[in-house]
């Protein structure tokens, strides 16, 4: 398989979506903007070894490397468009590419994300995906907007994603429902839309709730206060152990790719709307004050020092 | 360093460009779409040991990683705009990215190309930069819209980046000129837009000019004939040997990033015009016929078989 059979097969399954004057096979794709609205642009890679397993079945790699690109379009509050994709691979592995595919287009068609060019070299496996979507210009969730009172919420639940992690790591047996969380994150792009007016500042939980939460606090110029109580749990991270013991995954873990945002107190109903319409918990986790950093508390009211910080892409 | 101070540090250096609504430091960045233009997209990697030799100094892969992109944007004939960066790097060197951004930047400033966003990760040393423009959409460059009788053009010189590569695997003598074309292409941005409305196809040579001028056949369903001995060449490149042994460089030689395109017969003198005005030769090299393939011919007429196709990224 040549660099050009590769590309005419990735070509011939991807969708064309009517935004896309012109995709795959020119020097440049050609978008439409649509009228009144901004575009938002986020990029991210993925190499084996450092951000998945070596062992990582192809399906599960595709379905990841779009997944964290368009929870960035989430935290943005924006509604996804297109992508580029650029692979490198060891060698051109047709069979590998289908499972690819399979789980990168699968999470595209979902979104009705356009792939509409890239490139395909010879390297170590790595991933990197450009993702676009589109966002009326005063809507963006910004991080920098979170006031002192304002509430601080989550998405869905967290540390599933480490905790899965760490038992492939260990050798131990896993459970499945984590490893779902790991390998096949949900985009959270319905909630980020949703929160367009409501939300005063947003982020994506991919290096840990506590690190990202603090680049919330340090670009609003503000301090949080979390209750690590309040995380919310997945039963399959609950079985696990006490509590306590699960704060590390919940308050430190990456890959949740959940939303933490905060929101004025007078948006509490509409937060909880959200949640009931989309059939996804939202919970309240903290407060923000003044300061800065983020403090979180453990159930006794002592606060919490935590044996890693966040993910450390170079630690 | 951390991956959070190696993104500080090139937000730092980064400039800040009117369309950018918001830069490096989100989730997103927000890019203002002009009125009336399409938007353009590119995506291409550069790994090391692959695209360039291991010990190629860090301003060059810079320059480089920008410049094959923004070819891209020429080919196109989009004016450009803004860019996303992605950096897999063994290990964080401030002064390997230092040197990396000052040839990065300065040519972003050349052509007042935003660096809006990307992405810090470890791994092999590895470079993605998705790039964007702007374009009326009925002006775009496609590759589709070459016609039977229509003059074939080239843009300055072809063959000098091959033949430096050359040099320098073979352990010889390298000569300066040479050298540079391959390290520090120029891309054809100013070319590009002048041919709108001019040219009726086009392509950026980067994997040799037979090769890619049989993109531009294939997309247009029609063939080529090349006048090998029409093929510019620089002084360096002639200084070599025989103008028959340099067609392998100048025929199918990549990494040059000239512009090759078709045009009627009747904008030969606005062709020529831009050339006086760009003052960078456009060299008449064949012909648009029926058919399909691209044949080329030598300086005594026979149809001329050469020893390696273009360059093939799988091969």
């Amino acid at each position: 398989m040549t660099e050009f059979n590769l590309i005419a097969h990735i070509r011939q399954r991807s969708a064309r979506l009517s935004q896309v004057l012109l995709g795959i096979g020119d020097d440049c794709a050609l978008i439409t903007p649509p009228t009144g609205q901004v575009l938002a642009v986020t990029s991210d890679t993925l190499n084996a070894g450092v951000h998945f397993p070596h062992d990582t079945c192809a399906a599960d790699i595709g379905h990841k490397a779009l997944a964290v690109n368009l929870s960035d379009l989430a935290a943005m509050g924006a509604q996804a468009g297109f992508c580029t994709l650029a692979l490198s691979l060891p060698s051109p592995d047709a069979s590998w590419l289908d499972g690819f595919l399979d789980g990168f287009l699968a999470l595209a068609q979902t979104h009705q994300v356009a792939l509409v060019g890239g490139d395909t070299t010879r390297g170590s496996l790595s991933i990197n995906v450009t993702a676009h979507g589109w966002v009326p210009p005063q809507a963006a969730l910004r991080r920098n907007g979170a006031q002192v009172g304002d509430d601080i919420w989550v998405t869905g639940t967290l540390g599933d994603a480490a905790a899965g992690l760490a038992q492939l790591l260990g050798g131990e047996h896993t459970d499945a429902a984590l490893l779902a969380r790991l390998n096949r994150p949900t985009p959270r792009l319905a909630v980020g839309m949703a929160l367009r007016g409501i939300a005063s500042a947003c982020i994506d939980v991919s290096d840990g709730l506590l690190q990202d939460l603090g680049h919330i606090c340090q670009a609003s110029g503000v301090a949080a206060q979390v209750q690590l109580a309040a995380l919310p749990a997945s039963p399959a991270l609950l079985a696990l152990g006490s509590a306590s013991a699960l704060y590390r995954y919940q308050a430190t873990g990456g890959d949740d790719y959940e939303l933490c945002f905060t929101a004025a107190p007078a948006q509490s109903h509409a937060v909880q709307a959200i949640a009931m319409q989309l059939d996804l918990p939202i919970t309240r986790i903290g407060r923000v004050v003044t300061g800065e950093g983020v403090q979180a508390y453990d159930a006794d009211g002592a606060l919490w020092q935590p044996n890693a910080a966040g993910y450390q892409h170079f630690a």
